[in-house]
């Protein structure tokens, strides 16, 4: 498959005078895709019931005309003001119990059936209209789902819905539900689902299985408002649907909503993300300052590789400085183009850079462009025309298949973040940590959902932290012919936020161990282990006869290995995670490497490509790197 | 007298199947006493006016007819969820005017009419069924008042009820309250007390004296509360009444509270507060993070030995990783016995295990017990079991009056709280800072309320940070035959919270010492003293003609004296508070010496133990100690 | 002009007994002024219409009867009680939505006519009255406008206001303001004024036009509120009207407000200060902990000079400790001297120390004053006595035009606070750090509004930051005899918060320069200068054939400059910062030299003032200057 580029557009921002010159440079600079339309609810609809199509009629025409293929979205994220009056209530609420009013966007909550019926409207017009548009090659539906932390909503439509989702979820058995959440403890029991409250504002925290239920809920939620959209475009298009997701939100279950979308899209911002959400430290953010981490983009590139079951585009590229993040420095030069085939190393099939032109005006103002508030060239169409033209005669870049695999569970974030132990830990930290680990050491990775139970091809499959593990999953991967790392935390709770007790945790076929006490550590005492490295944060007391393979150096067992199941009971730092995993590797018949710091490596089916994300260029086994430099060469 | 143990069990929370094992494993295990129910109302009465006794009917019967005692607690920390419609407007509200929600524990409003008689209510109905039973050998009034900042609430009721208790404050006259505040300043005068409000929400700071007369209504109405319940129970039981306090809770009077039971008890979780709320440095932390704070329960101990006027329990005592600190260790091996000698080192009656076992299910489920959720024994078991085994053979543990005393007074407390003049300074913070100076020198110490007037036997006292200090109280100081040391901040208030002008602070008899002046310091600028040590955070100018103990470097007198009494105008820091002790101690004929870091001692009537709170062995004057080890030995 | 002494004193806090005393010894200290009224609504007003005269009679007459001049001030800042049930939506909300309540001050919202209306019959009262008493020398009106954040209210008053603002900002267009603001972006069109909400509690950030539109709306809000009063007391009396400013709070514009008074006095509390708003370093913390920034007291004097047009005064000296600040030690002795000297030097016509004598009662009791609460003095008013002894002797202190100008705008400090792009930065702290530059080169400055267009006699301007820049003033600028400098930032927008696009900023008269890329940057990743110092926080890419003056260490341009125009691109460390201004002040012909640490210097018409605020002696090019100490000398 060619890989493409794109740019994502507003015509409406713009004077239709320019709309022409602009598609011509689009074309010129070598992009396929152009996004357009999901803000544009104003302009489409601007007093309810009188719609205006005539300007993106236009807008998609100019853009088809110059060969461009139009990605139309939905422009739900951004209900017009108007729509406030139709339905008061239709805010979403904050923990405090705050109405989060207009004026920015993404305001409306999941839950309120009123706004879920006006966006199935507006998406029926569009559909209806643009279904067999013949530019019209793709759909977006609404615009980030979750950002600016707006999955869950306390506002009485939630409240209700939730209720509701509980009664079916509990088959209308009110009992069945205070015994699977135990609100025996402190008198917590209802005898009603009518009595059910959502979890905000209580005196000290609520009960962890009422507060994950209302996490899984509000996961639902979002899930029904796009599918929604998705059957409603599918009656008129055959083009595929996509959605754009974000770094870093986990608050609803990506891959429960990918499976609806032909194309997963991700949004990536490497500097903004390295500030805000990497958990970099401040060493690493002022090394990777105008690069951004140098796994955090790769990792996501994996994830929704797998959300997308293999099809999956970057639909925004940060292109230069963005407005957003706490500090906002430029991009080294040569970084757009390393994020790009970065994308491409892991399978993308199309980069499109947000957005064509800096818009001189409103909230992004600073966020910069392909293009200047002046017309002129920004760096990044510059790096931008230089990728156009390497891809041209680039060969294909079909991903194979990896040899390891990391399994990702929103659920188990979800949980963790409902009962984290200690202070700031995150089943998504504990991933990155592994993911960095497996990247030091030169791995090609896959992610995998939970829900696999077809492990056939893998040599080693991680899967740590999965806060509740189905015993057929425990046994599939017990019976795959791959080395399996699991723990910690990995099945220390059963479907509704329980210990399960007889046996305690891990309870993993033919590994004798049990997790017979928890820890969680200041992040100013580690534990040595013998041998190098340390234990941090969380370390679980294990019970059994499974053989050691990392011990602290008072002796205590921290991963123990039966066969190919081995059993981590700590959270380890770099240098003991390095340990464990070439233990694994060697064990697997992997081929692994200590990769220069910054320096990472990605196998597609035929090449081997190098990343230097540092801004020195570096001196490898494959030769000397330029900063901010990319190297191809066939596997 | 005997000294016992016991635990805390929640029959509710397990089968009935269970229960005999259980009791008699307890009773194996060599504990005596067993509380249970104080979260069990759901249970008790499902719906409104249907009672459910036949379950805790057979549990207490199970637990006494395997000897053990059981203390009975009275369920009002946690109103079921039907309570809520009865009386919507019962929930606290918090500073920001909002209303705490249900789905915890502690929501309801202390001032709320409704929800303090359905407290009498189903205290009666208890109370009625029980007081005669055989096994019920002692009672607790709810749970753990002040938990999770519950005295305070800026709820309607609370208003109402603020305004009617002003009202008899100031005999029905609102002039004379306007004095006493000075309301006068800014224009804050009242016509009539329905115009008071509550102290939240206003632009800058209200008057303190305003919020001072808040936090003693709020106490008020705690010690109203726990009031009713106990003449109830009264009504029907010969047996004792207590109720559980908490670590450094400090928002209601608990002397006064305590003068209505004939148990005090405290809930004990080292490596919980340590983290918390003992105000330790980060190396502290690292050093202590598996023993905990090696004076903070000492403290607690001999506070609740003086609120229960002698008589007095540690009811839940910290078994293993708990589950609500920022991060959750392990103690370490033989802490939990520890603890346990040292309550009963300080006169604890009994000390009792909080959990029996650990409940795998709602809020609390990593909070370790003495039973692991497998039914199988977790390690407090086992030390409690040693613990057992040597209270067989010991003598009686009686305690025998301290040489010195430090004075207590929970209304200093708020007044600091109300002006603390320099950021995070604290009461509580002052006399932790004095009772640790003291530990360090070897003495034992007792806690008495600000109320004592009799001071007979005692040889040193201290009453630093008094800021109100009653004119009869100077007077029963200076006129007793003990060293008497007083300051900073001692007197510096009336009972208004005004300033005392003729003269100023802290005019106390027969000590020429006025403060003329007062600073807060940052605490990266000391003051040194001269000859070593230094003034931290807060220091007054004085003037006068005692004589000075301390100066700082510049010769501003820091401590002065005349005859027994002595007054501190700063916050010393450890080497100039132990310089200050030194000279008092010598003075008062007392036997002091620099114990090592982390070793403590305490004697009782006959003995003296030797505690180390380290974690590797420490040698002393009375040998080796080994770590978290503890040595008795004959005065 | 003789320039005098004077204190705040509140009559109605004493009893009637004192007043002739407290008059005499203030005569006898050398005080010529004295503030009284301003917080005594409740005293002149007990119950709505009551109006209670006699006893501001009575101290008006003692005062008046000693020699001393009164100025009178309103007493809106305080409205009684009783008025919160006349106007139970007087109060202004905060940004969560809460109603701000009863029991401080400022609790009015500036909003609402009812309040309005009621400000305006107690001045007319009050200006009846005593408009025409011969010992009423000036008037202030209400207190410290926008202390404890008050400016800013989310109020439905406010918000009604705002609309109406707006439809009048805008000619009654909506579509004017929707294109105005890029309401197009996020579908944020508004159909009609009525739809216009305040910009809080959105999702994500509102739009900046909306956010700066609001602000200047609260801050005309605030001038007409002020403006009413004027007007009022000018129909009664010839006295002239002041207000006191405070120290770095700029929501308001005081050039406008203060264009409505004869006089602009500000609240000087320099170790308050230097906590919590000078963005001291805590080494400068350290060093200055006793003395208070060495520059920050100067700016606002130059700052209120210019407001004053002229005529300022220091309407509250801090005496002694503060109540307010995190941390509130003493004043060195000799600093309460310096601050007074200092204000003269640089043209105050007074300074009037808070208080006369420290309340023992409510929220200020542990504010210094001149006197003790117990009547003796306290070190200010030694100090006091001192100043009034040397000003006997002292020449005119006229002060004369400096050879320096820094242009300060309100308005540019919204821009900046509304997108700080960094976070952190403010357009206060980056004219801050010029003024700081300017003094530790010994030069004496002049502060001017941004509308100033006649620079004659100015030989160096400095207009860093004004993010909205007009035409004219860049023409006039570039027209006048001085060096200029201007930038970071400068005209970066237009009008209504949008980039200028044609040419992109700053887009100077006669100066090739474009600003093609901003970058904001880690505190913790300074960007080195060849040559020296650094680029810090914020840095722009600039093209053009301007000449460099300062480049990067990789060579890029960070200052140019052509003719007497230079463009500074970047926020300066202070080593750089201190490069750039030599090389313009040799350009200007000023004469600059190093001062040491801690020393400045003012010259006024005739002489030079030197003051060390070094809490130790410094050697100086004109002798050895005490700790603390003031030294004058011809020029």
């Amino acid at each position: 498959m060619k890989r493409t580029l794109g740019t994502c557009y507003y015509p409406e921002h713009w004077s239709t005078d320019i709309w022409e010159s602009d598609a011509t440079r689009m074309a010129e600079a070598g992009l396929t895709w152009v996004r357009i339309g999901e803000f544009s609810w104003s302009r489409l609809e601007p007093t309810p019931g009188q719609l205006c199509w005539n300007w993106l009629d236009q807008a998609i025409e100019v853009l088809g005309s110059r060969g461009l293929k139009v990605v139309l979205g939905t422009p739900t994220a951004t209900p017009p003001r108007w729509m406030a009056e139709r339905h008061p209530d239709m805010f979403a609420v904050n923990q405090f119990g705050q109405k989060r009013g207009f004026g920015s966007r993404r305001h409306y909550c999941f839950s309120h059936e009123g706004y879920f019926a006006e966006s199935q409207r507006i998406t029926r017009l569009m559909a209806e209209r643009y279904g067999a548009n013949p530019h019209v090659a793709a759909w977006q539906t609404d615009n980030e789902y979750g950002c600016h932390d707006t999955v869950i909503s306390y506002s009485d439509a939630a409240g209700r819905a939730f209720q509701s989702w509980l009664r079916t979820a509990f088959d209308d058995d009110i009992e069945a539900l205070n015994a699977a959440w135990g609100n025996v403890f402190w008198s917590m029991e209802y005898r009603d689902f009518t009595e059910i409250g959502l979890p905000n504002l209580t005196v000290t925290e609520p009960n962890p299985a009422h507060v994950l239920a209302f996490k899984r809920f509000s996961s639902d939620q979002v899930i029904a408002f796009n599918r929604a959209q998705v059957e409603i475009i599918k009656e008129h298009s055959a083009a595929p649907i996509s959605h754009n997701f974000m770094g870093r939100v986990t608050d609803f279950d990506h891959f429960k909503l990918g499976a609806d979308l032909e194309i997963s899209t991700w949004d990536s911002y490497p500097l903004g993300f390295l500030e805000d959400r990497a958990g970099a430290s401040a060493a690493e953010q002022r090394a990777f300052s105008q690069q951004g981490d140098p796994d955090f983009q790769a990792l996501h590139h994996d994830l929704y590789r797998a959300v997308g079951r293999g099809r999956w585009w970057v639909m925004e590229q940060q292109p230069g400085p963005v407005n957003w993040a706490p500090y906002n420095p430029s991009p080294l030069p040569g970084m757009v183009r390393l994020w790009t085939w970065e994308a491409f190393a892991h399978g993308a099939e199309a980069v499109c850079y947000f957005r064509w032109r800096q818009a001189p005006f409103a909230q992004e103002q600073m966020h910069a462009g392909m293009v200047r508030p002046d017309h002129k060239d920004a760096p990044a169409i510059i790096e931008a025309r230089q990728v156009a033209e390497e891809l041209r005669d680039a060969p294909d870049l079909q991903p194979s298949q990896a040899p390891v695999a990391i399994l990702f569970d929103y659920d188990a974030d979800w949980a963790w973040s409902t009962q984290p132990h200690g202070a700031g830990l995150s089943y998504f930290g504990l991933i990155l940590d592994h993911y960095k680990a497996l990247r030091r050491l030169g791995v090609t990775i896959d992610i995998l959902p939970a829900e696999t139970r077809d492990f056939s091809g893998y040599r080693l499959i991680l899967a740590p932290g999965l806060m509740h593990m189905p015993q057929d999953l425990k046994q599939a991967l017990s019976e795959s012919d791959a080395e399996i790392l699991v723990g910690p935390r990995s099945g220390a709770r059963d479907a509704h936020f329980n210990i399960p007790t007889s046996p305690l945790p891990p309870d993993l076929p033919g590994l004798d161990v049990t997790v017979a006490r928890v820890e969680s550590l200041r992040p100013d005492l580690p534990r040595p282990l013998a041998g190098g490295g340390a234990v941090m944060h969380y370390v679980e007391e294990l019970e059994g006869s499974a053989v050691p393979l990392l011990q602290t150096d008072s002796g205590a067992a921290v991963a123990v290995r039966d066969g190919s199941m081995t059993y981590c009971g700590a959270w380890l730092d770099p240098v003991g995670m390095d340990r464990l995993l070439k233990v694994l590797g060697q064990a697997a018949g992997l081929e692994m490497r200590d990769l220069p710091v910054g320096v990472r490596t990605r196998r597609t089916a035929t090449e081997e490509f190098w990343f230097n994300h540092n801004a020195t260029p570096v001196e490898t086994e494959v030769g000397l790197l330029p900063a901010a430099g990319v190297l191809r060469r066939p596997r």
